[in-house]
């Protein structure tokens, strides 16, 4: 590894279209970045004849054959234990025997996880790494955290993931000082929930570099109320599908609606550039890439439906992470304040 | 009450446009239900006046006067202790004295749910009720809950929400066979929810009239991949607000693109007709009316920002409501399984 050219492991066969989009992907982002060198891990029979598709690929790639692959619905700890040589576990190992900067795969969730934390072990201070990406809403990208590594979460975890949100929009979205809250269910609600409610006492208490704002709904997180939006892995799964699908539900009704009248479809050959450009800053595949936060190196997940620009997207979020020396930082400031955020535990 | 004739019971204080809203919305009512009596419980010194621009309305409808209104941010406890007396309680004890088939208030949602619980009871098998909507989803209307009674739920609850849905769905939407499904973060989620896992296991076991299929993940209920999605209240919030929030910004930067150019423009005005039927099918106003599940007495909640259509629209689903005798038909239903339903829960 040469000092300012990046390195990346990437798992070749994680994803729905992989290796083919994994490859294609991988060229696509040395349009934005042509210093990047890959380790592509992968059955070689088929890469091979894949990457000759792909010359410029293939001179800054090395080719790291093997046959298994980790399964789609593989438990975590199947995945583990029986895919010791898996593409994806190699991927990861990679980056623990600093060969590479960052591992991106667009596999299994749940098993990239678990090898990201048996590999690389979470950072100091932190007791659960968390799953995080930049939501598109209305007044600003919003960070949101977990998005399902932690179905459960105590208020240590939300407070752990507040701090390592924080810094993340710090250090890699340039954001000065970032606005944090959690989510929840508004000051009307019944019942408040305990842990959230915890939580909210410790952040308030101010022993932490947190800009903490309190409480935020649903609505709040799509109009893009706070630079970064704390909640447990089960809501932060349901929030960022359910504006998955809404988005979805909305293109399709628009498409359907201005197909329904010849002026209407008048119109939108005369509003077509416009839409062309919306349509380009609405496409999901543009927002792909969730980071592995916590964790003792920088892993990449790409959604498993990716394409080969949504691939050449994660590949993106894994540059600026190392660039922006993102989980250096990260584990500087947990070292730091490792003390108040396991006080704030007791 | 005569038989046939629907008479409504109405929070007039309650929303932030109140009480103006609910008596134009009221009135607007009458245009889809002219056989509608209301009892109007409010401050008589605002309401008279009001009155008096609308007298189709004012023929229809008995005022009740009082002074007393629950605080948008009253406590549940504190409304209940405090506010005896408030537009909001005598609304729902006329459903209790039967002087009302259904209450609806656009007030404070958790003073509203804990006094129907206090006033109405829930239903026998019931251990707690909940919040239903029905959602806009791609393929149909799904019906969704908990929506925010129960922050945290357990698989007990989990169950009953899924046989009040399905009741719900048949009695109500006219749907055969409801097809049910518990919200879940998918099967490559690192760590299923325990809650959700044995919930699932129960309804699994069939002993219920419940045509369960399994779990939906956020994208799904969006898409409407089945007739009622199941979940607690806390995700179930998150999930309402999230797709209310991004269709909001969805639209708005539709708006902002189509604005940007002569040739967007024109084409705007071509397909007005078009987009302004969309606009009207996707107005949030449109879907009002949240369903308390469960009691002794049918309780609509309308959203606190509703309009007059807003208000209309909630003020239909409560005669949808009593039109349909889901209440009754429900509490039947319950009570013939409510030994399934409990002896799962052992």
């Amino acid at each position: 590894m040469t000092a300012g050219a990046i390195t990346l492991a990437l798992d070749a066969m994680g994803g729905d279209a992989a290796p083919r989009m994994v490859v294609a992907g991988a060229d696509r982002a040395l349009d934005d970045h042509p210093d990047v060198r890959f380790r592509l891990f992968g059955d070689g029979a088929i890469l091979e004849p894949l990457l000759k598709g792909y010359p410029r690929l293939r001179a800054r790639s090395e080719l790291r054959h093997t046959d298994e692959v980790v399964a789609d619905d593989a438990k975590p700890t199947t995945a583990l234990r029986q895919a010791r040589a898996s593409s994806m576990r190699l991927a990861v190992d990679a980056v623990r025997q600093h060969e590479a900067d960052a591992a991106v795969s667009a596999g299994n969730t749940g098993a990239l996880m678990a090898m990201a934390k048996v590999l690389l072990r979470t950072l100091p201070g932190i007791d659960r790494p968390a799953i995080a990406s930049v939501m598109p809403a209305a007044k600003r990208p919003v960070v949101i955290l977990d998005l399902g590594a932690n179905a459960e979460c105590d208020a240590t975890n939300l407070v752990q993931f507040a701090l390592m949100g924080s810094v993340f929009a710090r250090t890699v979205l340039g954001v000065e000082e970032p606005s944090v809250a959690l989510l929840n269910i508004g000051t009307e609600a019944l019942k408040g929930d305990d842990v959230v409610q915890q939580a909210a006492n410790r952040l308030r208490a101010g022993e932490l570099p947190i800009r903490f704002e309190g409480f935020v709904e649903g609505t709040g997180l799509m109009a893009g109320s706070v630079d970064v939006v704390v909640t447990d892995g089960f809501t932060g799964n349901v929030a960022l599908k359910v504006a998955e699908g809404t988005a979805r539900l909305i293109i399709d009704r628009f498409r359907d609606t201005l197909a329904d009248s010849w002026a209407a479809k008048l119109g939108v050959l005369l509003a077509r550039r416009s839409l062309g450009r919306l349509k380009a800053k609405l496409d999901p595949q543009r927002y792909n890439g969730a980071m592995f936060l916590g964790l003792g190196g920088v892993v990449v997940k790409s959604h498993g439906s990716a394409d080969a620009s949504g691939f050449a997207n994660a590949i993106n979020v894994a540059v600026d992470l190392v660039n922006g020396s993102a989980n250096g930082r990260i584990g500087e400031e947990l070292a730091q304040y490792a003390q108040p955020v396991s006080e704030a535990a007791s």
